[in-house]
């Protein structure tokens, strides 16, 4: 995560991120899954010149990070807005 | 807390709460005065015969203590926004 906040613009490959950050490529794997999931990383085919292909990762922009963020805290927000509507009720 | 939740139409001295949760006074009166002051206990002053006056306690409707906590949360919410706001134009 943090590597790529330094580097903004860059597209990196996770092969790249596991031998620059010395994790296993499973662990970086893993971890790049999770942050395209959540819409911090972007992810895009990179096609090889012998056929197949690999994927490549850079941070989104900060407005749409921000936006991710906001997105979560209020729906969190509403559903305790929810919550609490039942237990005034009476739930 | 809890008690004032179990008991919601009841007005309570510091001084029965004290006997019946055998809790010391001063530990009451603390925790009193800052649920008053955030809003989910309400207060009233009750003329003694004597002259002189004690304090005493009532938890406010579940539709106010709701907002308290709302209105918390948003408050938390518009500062976030605004931290990012700050970090999205590069802070």
């Amino acid at each position: 995560m943090k590597h790529f906040l330094n580097e903004p613009e860059k597209w990196v490959e996770t092969d790249t991120l596991s031998r620059s950050l010395d994790l296993d490529i499973s662990t970086v794997q893993r971890s790049v899954k999770k942050l395209h999931e959540k819409g911090i990383l972007q992810r895009s085919q990179q096609n090889l010149d012998g056929g197949g292909y690999v994927f490549i990762y850079k941070i989104h922009s900060r407005n749409q990070i921000k936006n991710v963020i906001l997105k979560i805290v209020q729906s969190w927000a509403d559903r305790l807005g929810q919550e609490l509507e039942q237990w005034e009720n009476g739930g």
